[in-house]
């Protein structure tokens, strides 16, 4: 494998470990389970789930990968606090999660390392040019790095083994 | 600059950022605030910030980048759980914080992205030769998460602007 391979090979096993995790600990947890806030009067467990599936969501744009796969998730999980309207069931986060993480994983797989150079949706050919380093890739460890934050915060209401 | 090292440049932009956030809350926070519990029984703010300096100070053994420069902390914030030993004063922490990620950020700058590649200092010659992404890079994006994921916790317990 060429070195920029490994580079971006590393790159996306660190974002599937964070992901493997995540998705472990959700499915793990029964409805009720979900439904433990992680500190008083913060997000849920569930909220939490949805939030990083409609985020990661969004990547499909922002790497310019095509067409969002659940962009109802947004009016819930991102215009919207924890609390403010019914969230969707577990089957259903879990399902929305599955489809969104095995289909990035996908095209992730089918972009050169060049490709993961090139400009993110986000940024203007003029703000990239100066500054190289806003490239797919750093969305890629951004969002790696939003996961990790949450799932932080999600260990802190992980139920105890039986 | 060569695409290899605009990919390492951006792996190492990523974790600035998220060194950045970490050190401006914890630096923002008074020496009561510091001792608020993330989550009712979880650690408290200041025994993170030590947490992640002492383990982010031991990427100097891992990374092979030369000798560590606060050994201490380990009896504090790693071998124990928060509560089990007096902590350092937050005057005294933030002094490591500082001398830590300072060095750590110069000695990064030096690598070649070549070198990033080389397996990190916590897998053998056997182990890594199977699994090229055992490298340097994957040390640097690991402990990246593991900032962002204690981040998500402090920032439960971050005070209230006045």
């Amino acid at each position: 494998m060429a070195s920029d391979e490994v580079l971006i090979q590393t790159a996306i096993s660190s974002w599937e470990q964070v992901i493997k995790r995540v998705g472990t600990l959700c499915l793990s947890c029964s409805a009720e389970q979900l439904l433990v806030e992680v500190a008083p009067g913060k997000n849920r467990i569930s909220y939490l789930w949805g939030h990083l599936t409609a985020v990661n969501d969004a990547m499909f744009s922002v790497l310019r990968l095509g067409e969002r796969l659940h962009l109802e998730l947004d009016a819930v999980f991102i215009a919207q606090p924890d609390r403010s309207v019914p969230l969707p069931t577990s089957t259903e986060i879990a399902k929305c999660w599955e489809d969104v993480h095995t289909e990035l994983l996908s095209r992730f797989k089918t972009l050169s390392s060049k490709e993961w150079l090139e400009r993110h949706g986000n940024v203007s050919p003029e703000e990239f040019e100066p500054n190289p380093t806003r490239n797919r890739l750093a969305v890629l460890l951004g969002r790696t790095n939003h996961a990790s934050y949450h799932f932080g915060q999600m260990m802190l209401a992980k139920p105890k083994a039986p």
